[in-house]
């Protein structure tokens, strides 16, 4: 399971009701929240989505937007006396800002907290299920994107036929890594008869803030699903490149570009009330796109 | 106009819809805020209240639920573009993780920020119409109240009587200090024919996070409208004073102490859904209580 459920899409200022970004990716084992605008905590109360599964916080960079809710967020699992470690990935200087707003409370977080600052990219940590890295955006501020992919064995035991064959326990660990059976008997059983093959390992490519890079597809290429930004409609690339945001039709360009399976758009600048044209014009240029909509799921 | 929005009451972590501390006090000329927990927009936005007569902001300690909301506050009002100064009045540290965030995100605010570290008691500023002065309650951290008292001449201009006398407006501040008008003529006008006496200047005391503490009362004696909170219901005061905070019966006995028109309750704790026993065993107490519940105008 790759689930992905949107708790803001907005730019720069809460509007219309739309809160800015912030996004929980599910799997079975753990959650990993990436960017954390202010009202974060809000939404995942409203959404009703557990607290207790999140592993992970990864924060792209440093514009409010982005990250105001983060302090609030981390306070309030202490408050509510979480145990388990954290892991936040974010821009160097953010450490220091949380900091100081926990000594300015006298608080101490009631948890573990492990602060990885971003720095190159490549591989940033690897779970149970899930590897994720981060790559470089062109933003006006360091920026950073992130990449998650599934860690899946190719083919995985298949529970009626091991039990058929009275396969140990023990020996599930070497099937799954591609090993026959051999019986005491000495005969051969094939690994493809004991297991089966897995569904194929997913991806997901959060682009945060960035200005039309069509490099960016190499970064992020076939990936199941993207998040790319579009803070503007199409006819204000001026505006978005001064700004290094992108516009419907330049997120569409990328998805063509690095071959992906399905796009989601947001960001959306608050001069937009009305959405739909979002939709229009990036689905005249990639068919499979859909608004980043809050408390919208999507399973990946 | 004397008036107090409450925009948020919850202590701690916002829960059941209920957001963290801020409110927001109006004059014709200006407004206040008062403290601003995470959301705080947001809710300024909800209920439609205008930012472009705020003037001041005051944040009473440096707990995250009565500011984490400040830097997205002014973070927005910089991305509209704002002009008019702001005068923020916060402890100390507050500065330096304003800036730190700032510098962080390369925004230069788009308006000139005045920022006032909270220090002695006594008089902080004096606008048109009112003074605001600030005085110190017990808490677990260093932490301000805010009394708010409105600036009136004790008498007031007649308009139909200073017109059928045909006295020119260049004399009209000599009548509001009480002066008589002496005609041409050399006839005596008495002041009291001139002038009608004002309706008594209105004041408003914010008791911030606090505990127990009768000598409050002093500090805040017979204001029109007195907000305390009350983060637990009586027969916890053992709890409450081991926090530093404040029962229901507690609020409405400072409130008897200080001769106070009338009271507001708030900072809720967030183990409480219902507030009804709140505003019950209050009035138990102190009959005239009202629950801070948000979006509530409070006239004053």
């Amino acid at each position: 399971m790759l689930a992905l459920t949107i708790l803001g899409n907005n730019s720069a200022i809460p509007a219309f009701g739309r809160n800015p970004t912030s996004q929980l990716l599910q799997t079975e084992d753990d959650s990993f929240l990436i960017d954390c605008g202010e009202g974060t905590q809000h939404q995942i109360a409203k959404y009703k989505l557990r607290r207790s599964k999140l592993s992970h916080i990864f924060i792209s960079h440093l514009h409010g937007d982005h990250y105001f809710g983060l302090i609030g967020l981390l306070s309030s699992m202490s408050l509510l006396s979480r145990t388990q470690e954290l892991h936040l990935y974010g821009p160097p200087p953010l450490l220091e800002i949380l900091l100081l707003q926990l000594n300015a409370a006298s608080v101490t977080l009631s948890y573990k907290l492990h602060f990885h600052p971003l720095g190159e990219e490549g591989l940033l940590t690897r779970t149970k299920k899930m590897e994720i890295h981060c790559f470089k955006v062109q933003h006006r501020i360091d920026c950073w994107g992130f990449l998650f992919r599934q860690i899946k064995n190719p083919r995985s035991i298949d529970p009626d036929r091991v039990k058929s064959y009275e396969i140990p326990a023990a020996f599930y660990e070497q099937l799954q890594k591609g090993q026959d059976y051999h019986t005491r008997k000495g005969t051969i059983i094939p690994n493809t008869e004991l297991t089966i093959a897995a569904t194929p390992a997913k991806s997901y490519a959060y682009c945060a803030d960035t200005i039309f890079d069509p490099e960016l597809a190499g970064k992020i290429y076939g990936v199941d699903l993207l998040y790319h930004e579009t803070t503007y409609l199409k006819g204000l690339e001026e505006k978005a490149a001064s700004r290094f945001h992108s516009t419907t039709v330049q997120a569409a360009a990328i998805a063509n570009l690095a071959g992906v399976k399905r796009l989601i758009i947001g960001h959306f600048s608050s001069k937009y009330e009305i959405l739909d044209d979002f939709l229009e014009e990036a689905r005249s240029v990639f068919s499979c796109t859909d608004l980043a909509i809050e408390g919208t799921c999507f399973r990946i």
